[in-house]
């Protein structure tokens, strides 16, 4: 397979999707509206709905059964990077290559355009349910394990946790407690809700979770490392923030060289979990693989 | 029926099991459970979990079942006060007689104990499900509702028209929108759940959806006739800013006298939509009498 055809054939289709679940309005409070479709149709890559939809594919089950909590997994993303950019955040101005929504807008707009991708993405994980009658109890299992991984419990807590930690010294294992929060609880629950929805056995879905897991920690070193090594310019935003911020990353505590074998190793981790689901799971190992290249 | 007493007992029900769903950490992150316990728990009036209940009952449901959407409607109706206290927004200092949020933290913090309060509402209303697998199709339907109610489609939308209007006149049609959208979507789809959750049929639903219309209006005029005839001292927070804030009201449009017959007016359009309810619906009937004095 041809990964980056299949990347923007995925991007497409979820493009298109929240197209259609957040279409504009001219309405009361349409100015909210235009905020969070500014945010949302940014052109992001899109990583937590294409590995939904990748868990769901690699247990044989079928796209359109995911799709709606995929699109749910993104405007949960978008919401966090918006409140995330915040003044009273980490205050940063540039976006995807363009003004950060406080800055496009203005600053009640921007939290009020992250209320609500927020709370739409629950309505539109119900979604799943809605041909599936079926698939109502997976689909009430999915909406939880999705809100434990977003909220205090996981991707708020992390937020704050790292908030919390600017300019403290921080060793191994707080950075990966703050890094699994902030990052890898949310890209876990994507894969995980995928292989449920996909109607997975209990032990792909045990298996996928793991995967979920490597993969939220390999996403978090090679975020680390792009930030030291990335083109602004690639990448839409400055780099070398993480510095400035004395935030604690894992090339600050285990130096770049060591950062990036261990990214390696735990790829090799992350592979050995999708072994038994063959070539099912064959975008899931690209996907893992390409973290270790990727420039943005 | 005591009013006062059915009151206190339902706050109580509703405390404790808020509590339960959030209790106290000392893990990573354990600042923003902190903040949001702190405003969860400062002691609203819980109206909005009371009138979910109180539904659920008239239609001869069982408390237990509605009761962990009820809490999820205080977690969305606090998070709510959260952000638009905000220096962003309405820059407020005091709530319910403490500082706000983000007095008592800060803004970042502030920010994302609202984040994760929205979030967990969600975790919440999916426990209606646990004990109730007959149910699962009703909870899917009321999350729904209740996203479509918190979201651009109704209070994310109406703050933001409310936003947009300060400072504009405006005329009842106007402030009757921004209202009903503010305020009176979250209140009406708390009774609409509780019926649905209650097992009632589609003429109870129906008429007890009537009936929050009717709740929220009349609960929005009284709320603005409380900021000028309130005494800060028992209402927690300062009166008459939104004179200052040049915001549009009922008594700034019909005159105070006119805005206080609306509402008794809608009142009693409000009881007729319980008469076929019988005795099951006496907790409503004196809620919705009980707004016409409030002093808080």
């Amino acid at each position: 397979m041809d990964l980056k055809q299949y990347l923007q054939e995925r991007k497409t289709l979820i493009d298109a999707t929240l197209e259609d679940y957040l279409p504009a309005t001219a309405g009361v409070g349409a100015r909210v509206v235009e905020a969070m479709r500014y945010s949302l149709l940014a052109g992001g890559k899109r990583l937590r709905p294409i590995l939904c939809l990748a868990a769901a594919e690699a247990v044989g089950g079928r796209l359109a059964d995911a799709l709606p909590v995929a699109c749910g997994l993104e405007m949960i993303h978008t919401y966090s990077l918006i409140h995330d950019d915040l003044p009273a955040m980490d205050n940063d101005d540039l976006r995807r290559g363009r003004p950060t929504c406080h800055k496009q807008f203005d600053e009640a707009t921007a939290i009020l355009a992250g209320d609500g991708l927020l709370t739409e993405a629950f309505a539109a994980m119900v979604r799943a349910a809605a041909h599936r009658p079926d698939q109502e109890a997976v689909v009430l299992d999915v909406i939880r394990l999705i809100a434990d991984a977003a909220g205090h419990q996981g991707m708020v807590g992390g937020q704050m946790a790292d908030l919390e930690a600017e300019g403290q010294p921080a060793d191994l294992p707080q950075v990966e407690a703050i890094h699994h929060l902030k990052t890898g609880a949310l890209l876990t629950a994507a894969v995980r809700a995928g292989a449920l929805l996909g109607g997975g056995t209990s032990e792909d879905v045990a298996r996928l979770t793991n995967y979920g897991k490597f993969f939220g920690l390999i996403f978090q070193i090679t975020d680390d490392l792009l930030d030291i090594e990335g083109e602004s310019s690639e990448m839409g935003k400055p780099t070398g923030m993480d510095a400035v911020r004395q935030k604690a990353t894992y090339p600050g505590v285990l130096g770049v060289a060591q950062a990036r074998e261990r990214a390696r190793r735990l790829v090799d981790q992350a592979l050995q979990e999708l072994e038994p689901l063959g070539a099912a799971a064959e975008p899931l190992r690209q996907i893992v693989n390409y973290l270790l290249v990727r420039r943005t």
